[in-house]
């Protein structure tokens, strides 16, 4: 579509949504294409203030302030919005608000990652049903174009995998782990301490962030909507300084690897530390960034970093959106009803890394390896480091090649049975 | 535009032509949108018995071969034509053939960034004029979609700088010089042996070729027509392998970047080799990958990277360009007629690297220092490294901190001039 001016409305005006409403208002460019006719905010008073008390508003203070409502239904039933911009976050009621906004015909931009994950298949038809886009580039990587990359890249292409390190606050801590050689709860309280790492972490450090947005793009990548229950999910909680000093030691970093691909026996969609060797580029990619690297059929390995949060980087995935409503004739997202396989970690082939308390005496080393080769597990490398403590108890390092997870699972309870072992084995995987 | 199917004519079928030709022909998806309609070649008996020969035309052999002509005037005259796809690269007869495709308003895609970089402005005009589109993805980064993504990203973003490793054919000599202590004229002819690098490798390790990518990328960012004759342009030829040690000694990489940048002074753009810290990703980028990095006000630094060269990926990139044609409602790329002051290497502040040999005696480094200091360029570093010779001559390797080009050319000068400088003094950028 392409119109001499859109109306916008917008819900929500925290950071990212004074960011957008200052772009919107400042800029002249997206002045000429853009007018924000109404702004949904819960508390009116308070935000007028906020407003009111903005220096970048100064010459457009009034024009700001009479677009502030807190009356839904004004402003649902406001005829001039082209546009519903959404940047509330959390499903309710952010989800009634899109719906509303998509079967009344306006189109919607939202940064919203777990309403899209959660909702998308439905939102989608919903505005194909209403001929209106629903655009959601600022949910996954913030201001990186990874959405409009891939959706454009798989036209012409085949995707087979996506890899991403697409959680700032893990990777954060991870890099830190990695630079400092600091334990997981001291970087984290640092983070906290930074603004880095909300004071409930668990969406971010268990990885249920990253299992929102790796299920984003594998659903555009492969068109389909893949269920999130089948994302396998394991966060960062459980790595130590001393695996990261093994890795490190070995030529690795760990990172969580938010990875999706598709085989001719089915997807498979994880979330998961893994251990990365430090020559891939992905081992190096600093705290503050996010990175999604896309194989595809004809352009090969696709690698794209960025600012993966933040109000400007995300009000550029914003406006994007608001350029890619002006500016393409067509939705970039499209689900079919295909039925997929979904494969589950048992199914899979996996290389890990696994660390052993085990007694210093003849045979552990033997028993243990009987255990894996019975069960069809080869082993790539042991390494026996001694550690300084008065109990006779070595770590016994242990990487193996690709084995099907199911066996492996197998191996690793038969192992931690084992009298000499002396604590839960450490068990994060290889990503080669 | 959205129509139910467009026909396409393609000029040139070499490598990339002949995998563009497979994928219109053989893949489902692409079916749908795109007829071939005839293919130009200059020996029709030359290709006609290179696809009798591709097995995987094998199924529509008749259908593929009917298409082929060698008759300019049929080709051009062929009404049914919607969209040009040239790929024989040059700019003659390229030109000419787009010119006239553009003319009687068949929307072209090119690849050529000889074509593009030379002509852009006038053939942009020309598509404008005639309501049709003029794409050209490939013709910097191979697949990567670096102009869709710089052209998309600039609507809601000023660029800054775009600073990209565009030259395969350099960056594998030199990743090849860092990881093997090579010297550039052995890595050299290993690379044409290996068909990395052309016999006349002149365009590539002179810098020619990066200058024409930069200068598109720049064109785009700034929306301005940049002089391809302000482009400062030096190649990798006189990188030694002495010098790629002391890069690395000091941790940094020598890689070639070109970089355009937009200041409130003016437009800089440069090709040369530049030392890169190693701590930055640019430093890793290995041999066969291009990348590019975008600095936006909104958004950030945005890094892309992938495969830029190679049939496959070129395939994709003008594939992708089919596609934008078929999606999107607008040209991309619109260069302003604004007058900009473009600056020269005299103008800017540059770092240096800057490696001289001296005779070992009292006296000389007061004698350089003091040039430098009167031209107004403060040292970094100075670092005297004993060389295995008979004479009594030492390598001085100086960094400086950022300086006036202009200020640097004179104190170089001045030094080169002392007696007991004994070489050409070598002088190479320093990226921060």
């Amino acid at each position: 579509m392409k119109r001499s001016n859109l109306n916008i409305g917008i819900i929500g005006i925290g950071n990212i949504g004074l960011q957008v409403l200052k772009q919107l208002t400042l800029n002249s460019q997206l002045n000429k294409l853009f007018s924000v006719e109404s702004v949904l905010v819960r508390d009116k008073q308070k935000y007028t203030k906020i407003i009111s008390e903005d220096n970048e508003f100064k010459n457009e203070i009034d024009n700001v302030l009479e677009k502030i409502t807190d009356n839904e239904d004004d402003f649902f039933s406001n005829n001039n919005i082209d546009i519903l911009i959404e940047l509330i976050g959390g499903i309710d009621p952010a989800y009634r608000y899109v719906k509303r906004a998509l079967e009344s015909k306006k189109h919607v931009v939202t940064a919203n990652k777990d309403l899209i994950a959660t909702h998308i298949e439905e939102l989608l038809q919903l505005s194909k049903d209403n001929s209106v886009k629903l655009r959601f580039e600022g949910s996954v990587g913030a201001g990186i174009p990874i959405i409009e990359v891939l959706s454009d890249m798989l036209k012409q292409n085949q995707i087979k995998k996506i890899t991403g390190i697409i959680n700032g606050t893990s990777n954060y801590i991870l890099s830190s782990m990695f630079e400092n050689s600091s334990d997981f709860e001291d970087v984290l309280k640092e983070a906290q301490d930074l603004g880095f790492a909300e004071s409930d972490p668990t969406n971010d450090v268990e990885g249920f962030d990253a299992k929102f947005k790796i299920n984003i793009l594998g659903s555009i990548a492969f068109g389909t909507r893949i269920p999130l229950e089948t994302v396998y999910v394991k966060g960062i909680s459980g790595v130590s300084n001393k695996d990261m000093n093994y890795a490190k030691e070995f030529g690795y970093n760990i990172k969580l690897l938010a990875i999706t691909e598709k085989s001719s026996e089915g997807i498979y969609s994880n979330i998961s530390p893994a251990l990365v060797s430090l020559s891939q580029p992905i081992s190096k990619v600093g705290g503050n960034y996010n990175a999604v690297e896309i194989l595809g059929d004809l352009v090969g390995n696709l690698w794209i970093q960025g600012e993966g949060a933040g109000k400007n980087s995300t009000s550029s995935a914003v406006l994007g959106d608001l350029m890619g409503i002006y500016y393409r004739s067509s939705d970039d997202v499209n689900l079919s009803g295909n039925k997929e396989n979904y494969l589950s970690k048992e199914e899979v082939m996996i290389r890990n890394y696994i660390r052993l308390s085990v007694e210093d005496k003849y045979g552990v080393l033997s028993e243990i390896s009987g255990i894996f080769s019975k069960n069809e597990i080869s082993i790539a490398s042991v390494i026996q480091k001694d550690i300084d403590n008065d109990q006779d108890v070595v770590d016994l390092v242990i990487m193996t090649h690709d084995s099907k997870g199911v066996n492996f699972d197998i191996a690793i309870d038969s192992v931690s049975k084992i009298s000499s072992v002396k604590e839960k084995p450490v068990v994060i995987r290889i990503n080669d």
